[in-house]
């Protein structure tokens, strides 16, 4: 066990490093969709954009990308590792890192004065009314002639596609997954409360390795298992119980998310019912994905399967979320939306398939892996039996 | 030790279920505000104030609060138990929950078509660019009359002051924090890396009943005690370190926050001058505080006595923070802020009381209590060893 979490320790260190390679072409590509927008540059306030165009960590932080340059605005927490970024192999390509001594948008109309274009673009869904005004407001009254705009996805668009570095990573990340799920299917037994076997997890979680847990784990064990969105409690776990454990880890910034549904002791007949239909609707999802799909097809897959079993109305959740820097990321697999513009799946891309049915006072399953859009098809990224379990 | 968690586990039942009857003040305190703002609703985006005002809780969730009424807009995932929530003693009074099928703003459209008033204020600081943006283009396209108004801190002003059922479960959040500070100290020794230490204390944090962790803990030891906002790493502890602590738990969704420093071994002389300076501070800022002061004036307490040992540029961040439903909520407890309201300090408001002072190169010192303010003064919510403690 050592011996095998060194090695991968040594390669986890390895594929941190030439991160920084990344950088100049997602600067290329964002600067190639300004200039299809008519902008100058673009007010970046998604601390994970931030995080994707300048390898800066923070909770704070706010990026300004122009047609030449790249701003880091940073207030005085980061300001050291920021700094320390830069001088290691992962440092961005051109940064000038800008303090914040009191106010980020005090500091951001500082910044647009001295390098701002005509017309900045704004993350729209990262910024917030009171912000905007603020920031439109000031600009107008010290007389700077910069229009904001609203821009949606721009960012996001170019997160879509991951790197060979990044797909490395995600690689890596879903991998460690096999051993914390073990850990968990150890602790299943009678008595054990959902909170106690959460614990175990996020032990496990830690110990594999990541940086820190993607999400509050789900146990939800019994009825509980019917709340698609119960975190986990003090209720113990009892015999027949269908149990859904949700769980993912960050390594190196790089989200997985994996879910397995497994029953304490024999099954009912029911639950085995249940979990045989999640389980073929998530295969006939995966089947679905290749390269010029789109991704509402991959949740029709599912949702087509669960309806064949009666199951239609149990399934009310999307069926899969993009991975990346977020755990809720682009593209989302589910139905198609009015106004929402559809993906079209391309090789690179990265998401989860999670289809789930729920029946209140019975129970539910949910069985979700983590996949790759190669040229031809699909790579599961996590490797755990998907059958229903019977514990311990 | 068992007896006493079960104990414990009793109280925390005890102290959660009457919520609700704060819900009809909190009701009358925001539609108050309201009149005096010529608005005939609050739609609420803030998750945290949509939980104050309903208790519901869940990471997505709309409310709009009318002159009569309270609409909760939940989606598929949280239906489930928002109506279990109103079937418990917490429910909400005159509540009405709105199903969500597919998109929040669609759905809040429709609402505001059914119960809106003519001019409805938004949350300003919670609702982004792009949904404003949507919200007007489809109300005005579907000929609906309502207006949109900006509003700040409606609902936050009614939190800042906490109810007797607040403080009870404030205090025993923050009276828990001691078995997990005992914990983290027994970890402390040469060898051992940040983030085992980090596991240790999550580990207690949940043993010691709490729902979650308040934020990632913070582990910071030797150079990375010099960076405020440095998390946990894989450095090994060593001889002569400072270690800053910094971790908090969430009892029934209330959050406390707790930091220590801690010397590996015997710390240099250096090391405790700059501990004696912090823990000066921290004393001097929570003699500061009663009722009518200033929030400022507490953080202006502490920073004058970094100051007066050569420590003022050391300082970088405010001294403190308000805790409650949020780990960082109001009152700000840092230095004027230009155009920033102050808070005048009344009875019933909780913070932290956290300088720090940060040497590049050598190390880094905080030192972080909860306070209460009270009638006449204040209350240390958090009562473990202050001094710098050599371990092990």
């Amino acid at each position: 066990m050592n011996t095998n979490r060194e090695a991968r320790t040594e390669k986890r260190e390895r594929v941190a490093l030439p991160l920084s390679v990344d950088l100049p072409n997602r600067h290329r590509h964002v600067r190639h969709r300004l200039t299809e927008l008519g902008l100058d540059g673009l007010i970046v306030t998604n601390p994970t954009n931030v995080r994707y165009l300048s390898n800066h960590v923070g909770t704070a932080g706010t990026l300004v990308l122009t047609r030449s340059g790249v701003h880091l605005l940073v207030d005085f927490r980061y300001q050291e590792s920021a700094r320390a970024t830069q001088a290691s192999p992962g440092a961005c390509p051109d940064l000038r890192i800008w303090p914040v001594p009191a106010s980020y948008d005090e500091a951001l109309v500082h910044v647009l004065a001295e390098v701002g274009g005509s017309t900045m673009g704004i993350e729209a869904a990262h910024l917030t009314v009171a912000r905007m005004e603020w920031l439109e407001r000031t600009l107008a009254s010290r007389g700077l002639a910069v229009a904001l705009r609203s821009t949606e996805r721009v960012v996001e668009q170019v997160r879509l596609v991951k790197s060979s570095t990044e797909i490395e990573m995600l690689r890596e990340a879903c991998g460690r997954l096999g051993d914390v799920a073990g850990a968990a299917f150890a602790a299943v037994r009678v008595g054990i409360t959902e909170r106690e076997v959460a614990g175990v997890i996020e032990e496990a979680i830690r110990r594999a390795g990541y940086d820190r847990l993607a999400f509050d784990t789900i146990v939800a064990s019994g009825p509980n298992s019917a709340l698609p969105h119960h975190r986990s409690g003090s209720r113990k776990l009892s015999a027949g119980d269908l149990v859904v454990l949700d769980f993912g880890g960050v390594l190196d910034g790089y989200c997985c998310d994996l879910t397995r549904t497994v029953s304490v002791g024999a099954p009912a007949p029911d639950a085995r019912r249940l979990h045989a239909a999640v389980r073929e609707a998530q295969q006939a999802a995966s089947e679905a994905v290749k390269p010029g799909v789109q991704a509402t097809t991959i949740d029709a897959a599912a949702r087509r399967l669960l309806e064949s079993r009666g199951l239609g109305d149990a399934f009310g959740h999307g069926t899969g979320h993009g991975l990346g820097l977020d755990v809720h990321e682009e593209p989302r697999v589910g139905p198609p939306r009015g106004d929402s513009p559809g993906v079209q799946l391309e090789p690179g891309m990265v998401f989860t398939i999670e289809p789930g049915a729920y029946l209140p006072g019975m129970g539910g399953v949910r069985v979700e892996d983590d996949v790759l859009v190669t040229d031809t098809g699909c790579e599961v990224l996590t490797s755990v039996p998907r059958e229903l379990l019977a514990l311990p």
